[in-house]
């Protein structure tokens, strides 16, 4: 990768709220559309705003929008080349950066772990990428031959962040998918409690470790390796026949004599952008088989090539990021909340949390300054109809207004839904969507205050025809291309994360504190450390 | 029960933003204490605002308060008479109604659930109350000692909202308890491949089902129900031999002859406050045994006291509540994010989820009025230091503020915990804890924007020595009595939830709508729900 500063692609130049389209927006947010005035929601305005794309609809209907709002987010899209950034990043130019500091410095490239299919992309740095990337997909097909023919069930996920939460919400989506006999565990956290947990109930003897850690200096993840090592020596295993590695070139873990097997991963694929990479890539594969991985990535890159689609009304990552962009700089609504109506999408909005929130939780711009306009959102979710029986309470009648972003199925992913009264549990599930979808955006009209809706609660639909490894890759490469581009449009670098490092380097410190006491030593002071280490004694 | 209108609590006459202490709040909030100023969070600082109850310590130093802040507080909490309602709560008077309109006009007396030990409640309903779940308590130890001579070992647990959330969060949290051979699944959501899933696991002559529905017409827990008697039946088993229920008196799932065993729960036990009753109890025991769900009890009734008591500063809950309504309606934070340093409490959050927002996100006040105040925050979290690699880029970085609500303990659950380089996994943990309350208060200045955080993040931490069922119960109780605080002093039915209505009588229109269609006839037309309809046709 040989990218240099000079091969950035064309950012906006001016700063978000000096844009054409930002002072038209600001305007017609001013008198946003009515949701709840009386023949204002329609059955032909349902019909009017959806999209189609890689067998999803994006029904968004239910937005506060009308058509003047949606060219003007267009011009934005255009005033702001979103599409050519979105280009340059597939193209394997450099994102992630910000101008005269140092920073990462370097492409995003995830797009290009996928790029095996027809119509490759044909940029030098994609190519290149794509040819790595083959390599390691090539050796996960061989390695996964090799087990096949012994004897182990288990898989035990070591890693945190990115290297836990998308993989972890992949695999829930896919059971009815599993290979008899083959079980996947996740250990992130550094509590002990967490992997106790998981040793109680595997077999070791027929048990495999997976250690993924892009720098091979993640602490959790070096601490739960070290004592996962440890049960396998006590009981007489050697840890080399039983673990492996997902790492980049020239890491700690990247030791082919420590390891039963290497996977590497490159510096152009950041973390929360790693599922489709080697890092969701080896427990896909043992879980479900590689051609189901191979699936998954068809999937991502079919959506990958919608997101550089020219025609707005087509590209659906364009379309739900500034959708996303009107409720959240013009509307002002600080959070979105992500309602997978599918038991098996239950982990995804942790993932797409991680994904949003470290992506866009920034306060500078691509040059460095502070901005003064609102970038990422909270983001937080759980399935629905579950959601409903909890937090909706709030979502409909609560003080603040929260956007809601529903995914759901028309068909289940296993058999055996019975009808009951004319109507199927699938039937019923996606009727409470559909209610929850026109209950918020209209509300109602009540006498008794306590059953007043407010309405003008936005919210869209994503809504495919069946949950499948191909449609689940399509839905992930969807969520990040609809990150990317609010980054883009923000001119916000959405590859970093510079806000987790302070904790870190504070978490050093208190350890060493610990680690002082431990040992009778006295180490370097730290006063406020030593003020909480001191309210443990109470105890 | 027979209380009436006329034993209602003394409320709060005045609106929230008329108090006294309102203003004054309001007056310190424009120029809130700085956590990041040189020299003012120091040790001293920290161990000032600090509190202790039920084993836990509050720890306060890193909220945006000081002395005066606090001393506001605590006349907010006098002129809402807030102990004063708490107490009326514990006594059975009627807390739950919006006068003047058709409510549900009842106690919420969950408190008695677990007021079995020392010192009982000498109020008339609370009395009644508590005996009347006692017998309740004498059926489960009962039952359980049958259940222990035969040879079930897993239990399937149907029910949604309060009656999974806060059962599968307690059931998550004690793993180390669980008794040798036993496991519990929950089946909330209407979604087929959530059963599906379980009963593919599940081996259904060793297999019990708890239906957990207050007024046995859940739609979800009904359809769930009749799947899986349907299940019981195709396996040659008597689903009356295997199904409990859990349902008010009189209920449809009230029904000895139907079930092997019913347990009851009344109308002054609220969904998300039903824990400690036999929703939590039954499966609880079924797991960790019949005293190990009494300890929860009595940790439990531990706090409940704890929330009587007229120290301010020895109040945990009411301590909560008002850092909570600082942050709220003074600093104007819309959401709160709660984070347990604690892998078996990972489903905590959803747990407090439900209980805060579908509580305290009201709009009205208990006269029927429009609030002109901001009410319950949003809530989400995922533990630490999982968190910290996902989102913690946002609450360090992001544009808008999240105060945090972290939980942590000095001991893990489980033995095992190794020593590397002189520190322990657990102090690691709690190292991770401790430094993200310092980088979110204190922040850092750097000379590159990037490395620049503003810090004033408000945050607090809860601490206790172990998670044991004591623990847990009392932390359930916080958190309990921390929402119906706010509530009081608010002046909002915290016990209602009109709000998910409306989507429940939509949706019943387009279930029909679904049965018309499928059963050739035409129905009562719903355009509407129709257009959602057709959008699957096209898939």
């Amino acid at each position: 990768m040989s990218a240099t500063m000079e091969n950035r692609p064309k950012a906006a130049v001016k700063p978000f709220p000096k844009l054409k389209a930002y002072e038209k927006l600001a305007a017609l947010a001013k008198n946003p559309f009515d949701l709840t005035k009386e023949g204002n929601l329609t059955p032909e305005r349902l019909k009017k705003f959806t999209a189609d794309a890689c067998g999803y609809k994006l029904l968004y209907g239910t937005e506060r929008i009308d058509e003047n709002t949606m060219l003007a987010l267009k011009e934005l899209t255009e005033e702001t080349h979103a599409i050519d950034q979105m280009e340059a990043m597939q193209n394997g130019e450099i994102v992630n950066f910000i101008e005269g500091f140092a920073s990462e410095n370097r492409p995003a490239l995830h797009t290009a772990l996928r790029d095996q299919f027809d119509k490759p992309n044909t940029a030098k740095a994609a190519k290149e990428a794509a040819a790595t990337a083959k390599v390691e997909l090539d050796k996960l097909k061989a390695f996964m031959d090799v087990l096949d023919k012994k004897d182990f069930s288990d898989l035990v996920v070591i890693g945190i962040g990115g290297s836990e939460l998308g993989p972890k919400a992949h695999y829930e989506a896919l059971m009815p998918y599993l290979k008899k006999g083959r079980k996947v565990y996740f250990v992130g956290n550094i509590d002990p409690d967490g992997l106790n947990s998981v040793l109680s109930q595997v077999d070791l003897k027929k048990c495999l470790g997976l250690i993924i850690s892009k720098t091979g200096t993640t602490l959790e993840t070096l601490v739960n390796e070290e004592l996962l090592s440890e049960q396998f020596k006590k009981a007489g295993l050697k840890p080399q026949e039983h673990l492996i590695t997902v790492t980049s070139k020239g890491s700690p873990l990247d030791d082919k004599k420590k390891y039963l097997e290497v996977f590497n991963l490159w510096d152009w694929v950041g973390g929360r952008y790693s599922t489709t990479s080697m890092v969701g890539g080896v427990l896909l594969a043992f879980a479900y088989g590689f051609e189901t991985f191979m699936e998954l990535l068809k999937g991502a890159n079919a959506m990958d090539k919608v997101a550089l689609n020219r025609d707005f009304n087509k590209n659906l990552p364009l379309l739900g990021a500034v959708l996303g962009i009107w409720n959240r700089n013009f509307l002002h609504y600080p959070l979105v909340a992500i309602i997978p109506y599918s038991y098996a999408l239950a982990r995804f909005p942790s993932h797409l949390q991680q994904l949003d929130m470290e992506s866009n939780g920034k306060h500078i711009d691509k040059q460095g300054a502070f901005v003064n306009f609102e970038t990422g959102p909270f983001i937080f979710g759980e399935p629905g109809t579950n959601a409903q029986h909890s937090f909706y309470q709030l979502l409909h009648q609560g003080t603040n207004i929260c956007p809601l972003e529903m995914i759901c199925y028309k068909l289940p992913q296993r058999k055996n839904d019975k009808s009951i009264d004319n109507t199927t549990s699938q039937e019923k599930l996606l009727s409470n969507l559909f209610a929850q979808s026109i209950a918020l955006a209209m509300g109602q009209k009540s006498e008794n205050p306590n059953k007043d809706f407010q309405g003008n609660r936005p919210n869209l639909i994503l809504l495919g025809k069946q949950l499948t490894p191909f449609s689940l890759g399509a839905l992930l490469a969807y969520y990040e291309h609809k990150v990317a581009f609010q980054g883009f449009i923000w001119h916000i670098n959405s590859f970093d994360q510079e806000g987790v490092q302070l904790g870190k380097v504070l978490a050093t410190k208190i350890i060493q504190r610990f680690a002082a006491k431990n040992s009778g030593k006295t180490g370097t002071a730290y006063p406020l450390g030593d003020a909480y280490i001191k309210f443990l004694d109470d105890l």
